[in-house]
């Protein structure tokens, strides 16, 4: 139920709605972020930056989206980033072989597997077009990247599929003249591009996503010597061992080697310290340990960070620990050098690196903010004043009598400092609830009152309780309460 | 001189560098932000939400970069976005045909024209290829958009050329449900695509860049009735005028009809305002109107704001009154409708628009701030302290007797407020070069005295001067001085 009382939420509260809606060939995949949408997702970026990039002294860098094709000839995503598809003679629908001949005939094919294996499989089970019950032609591989052709000669690059292959080639460079030294965190937020078969369920599917990828190149002789790893220590993980959810701190969960080392674990806990400050119920969260046949191709060892929602367990970030698969792959394409000195001795770096899906993080977030207050018939989405979309409502109580005036005096004041939000019109009670709904935390009301003694009342979203404050207090009283933790 | 020398800096202090570098098919025109240019961004954007979205009140939202074929059919990009090229039949090279006709024969072609004019002057003036002396192929169009295929299907859509026309197709539902009243700015930051035939110096031609693009909704009947004009009235802008540039108030152009209306005037002047603070130096900028065949083809008035730079004149931003071009087109092909109630008469808005180039107008900040200090032996960036890349570096003296550790105990602290570099190795005064390289305003210097009395020194970037503070007073003079204006 809550899926669908989020995307209603998001369609009238301006969260996100899709993208050329008012055309009809509009492609399917693509949502934009409307103001309430843009502005969390400023804040949940800003939230990133602070509690994972600045606190541990990471390198943030914004690179090109479309990229040379040999990047991708070295990263493998040319050659192994695809879908295996069958299309029908008949209607032409294209569905993806795997899960179709799963779902109509219960056999589990990997989507790795040949493509003959498939064609036997439609061929024995005489599976057909659901749609037409037309016959199917040979499968095929279906490359999941967008081509674009540079320049008039039309030579061919990509849209990246994940934003982490800049940090990879940009690596030789940054180290030279960054002055850091291993293990160094390289992050970077933007836009991944993948061609989806089947995009669904708003911002939980799409072909043009928001990606944060954090790659930390590391020595893989001294991933047991993090220094930083007291910060986290005592910070409790969600790990899920044998089908069972167990709660262990850092430590923990490094000395019985659940998890496989030092800087692998501090960085598992430094990503719940984020997550637990978004507001996302983290008892709800669990570390899974991927399978062989479930990782990524470039992963020797990889843990999904899970969420429950009411659309299932959805997997906000991959951690996987990429060895030296990429800085390999790219020095044999290109020739460059991706050695470095660590302590006066060359080393190839490994890399581990938390990918974090940024749209869905965002739909947990309203989903577990979102609160029916049914006593006084409300919808309520508790943000964290921080991250929440509007800080403040600045009301006149009623628009006559100087009131309106004095109301856009105070909102004046407030508004480079604050996101603020100016409403005149309306029954008091109604701007309440619409507040309530963008997640507003707090709500200031100029009254008749206010003319006489200078003070305002102050409601509080959760709570609903009102307080009078005087006008000059507002200013510190917002900024402790809406600033970053 | 001065381009190559900020084209020097961005590469050894990690500013910006060409995308996929270590690859030899890498594409030209795509370039990468480093740590501190993606850190320079970033700020610069903050500014421009606090200085225009959030002054004027508007929304920002955040689009799809790939758009729907239809959308690019309303907006004429698909007929009239295309440049007129030659290309060389024996080795195939390709030209921009007005450029590459002017430069040889000093005709000068509208981009515009028929494509037979320029054959026509081709074989008059037996204009040859300036490679191999070969003959062209007859003229044609080539379109600037990059063309990306949806699903298996391969379904037509685009990379956006410009950031607007998300806006203008998300506006019946903006205006729906954000409870605005006009005019109405609507903001958005973004990538945008060109595939220049010619991409050239870095940041100031590229195919895939960041714009800032905002769109006023404004009733057409009342662009004289801006209430907020009082707020920049008195703001000087450098109007050029018969080739002559002449300062005058914002109220001076309105009145004397250099701008044509007050709701242009208004946002020409917030506008200003905000490069003030950016720390260009705006005595060195003008506002140009462009004459009819100079103007996009969708602009009824155009101002561009040009900054003066060591490339020449710079436009930075291209501010065009759109009138209802757009709306009525997308109102065409679409269906929609996309009146609005103003004051409870129906009215199809018109649009007045900013349209800024960010990397372009950082790339004028760089250089703006560069200065080579030669008595002392360095080069400053003197940016302003909100900007810049780094806030504060935090160096030891030496590094044993314990002052690493105790540099490392000040630099945690301020690690998640400021941004701070922390810097232990080298001479200290080659380590202050490259923080003034990077425009850090403050350098704090952890010594023996340190030690007894809790004293750090503190040195300013622009005057070399040092004082001593205590260190609990440091996050007070650091807050004071790089927070926003």
């Amino acid at each position: 139920m809550k899926y669908e009382q989020i995307m209603q939420l998001a369609l009238e509260r301006g969260f996100y709605f899709p993208s050329c809606e008012i055309y009809s060939d509009a492609p399917a995949g693509f949502w934009e972020y409307g103001p309430s949408g843009a502005s969390l997702k400023n804040k949940f970026i800003e939230l990133w930056r602070r509690e994972l990039v600045r606190r541990d002294r990471m390198w943030e860098i914004d690179g090109s989206q479309v990229m040379s094709q040999l990047v991708f000839v070295a990263s493998g995503h040319l050659s192994s980033f695809a879908d295996p598809v069958i299309t029908c003679q008949k209607c032409k629908s294209v569905f993806r072989a795997d899960k179709l001949i799963a779902e109509i005939s219960s056999i589990v094919i990997p989507e790795s597997a040949d493509l003959d294996q498939f064609d036997r499989t439609v061929s024995e089970k005489a599976i057909r077009c659901p749609k037409c019950r037309g016959n199917f032609e040979n499968a095929k591989k279906f490359n999941m990247m967008f081509r674009v052709g540079i320049g008039p000669q039309d030579e061919p690059a990509y849209l990246r599929p994940e934003t982490c292959q800049s940090i990879f080639v940009d690596f030789p460079r940054l180290y030279k003249t960054m002055r850091g030294r291993l293990p160094i965190g390289v992050a970077q937020i933007g836009k991944s591009f993948r061609n989806e078969i089947s995009p669904r369920q708003s911002l939980l599917r799409l072909r043009e996503f928001y990606q944060a990828e954090i790659e930390v190149f590391c020595n893989p002789n001294t991933l047991d010597e993090m220094e930083r790893f007291s910060d986290v220590e005592n910070t409790v993980l969600y790990m899920m061992i044998d089908d069972v959810i167990k709660p262990m701190t850092c430590r923990e969960a490094y000395e019985s080697k659940v998890v496989p080392n030092k800087l692998v674990a501090y960085y598992l806990g430094l990503l719940m310290e984020f997550y637990q400050k978004t507001g996302i119920d983290t008892g709800r969260s669990r570390f899974r340990k991927l399978g062989e046949k479930e990782k990524a191709f470039y992963a020797s060892v990889a843990f999904d960070f899970e969420v429950e929602t009411t659309t299932g367990w959805l997997e906000l970030v991959a951690c996987n620990y990429r060895s030296d698969y990429d800085l390999t792959s790219h020095g044999k394409v290109s020739k460059e050098k991706f050695e470095v000195l660590d302590d006066n001795v060359k080393v190839l770096p490994h890399v581990f690196e938390l990918s974090m899906g940024i749209d869905r993080s965002l739909y947990t977030i309203l989903e577990h903010s979102f609160r029916e207050d049914k006593e006084n018939d409300r919808v309520v989405l508790s943000l964290k004043p921080y991250l929440a979309p509007v800080h403040v409502g600045i009301l006149s109580l009623v628009k006559k009598d100087g009131l309106a005036e004095k109301t856009e005096e105070i909102f004046s004041k407030m508004k480079t400092r604050y996101d603020a939000f100016l409403d005149h019109s309306g029954a008091i009670g109604r701007r309440y609830r619409r507040l309530d709904e963008v997640g507003a935390p707090f709500a200031v009301t100029v009254d008749h009152q206010t003319l006489q003694d200078d003070t305002v009342t102050i409601r509080m979203r959760d709570s609903m309780s009102q307080e009078r404050i005087k006008i000059p207090d507002l200013d510190f009283y917002l900024s402790r309460s809406v600033s970053y933790p």
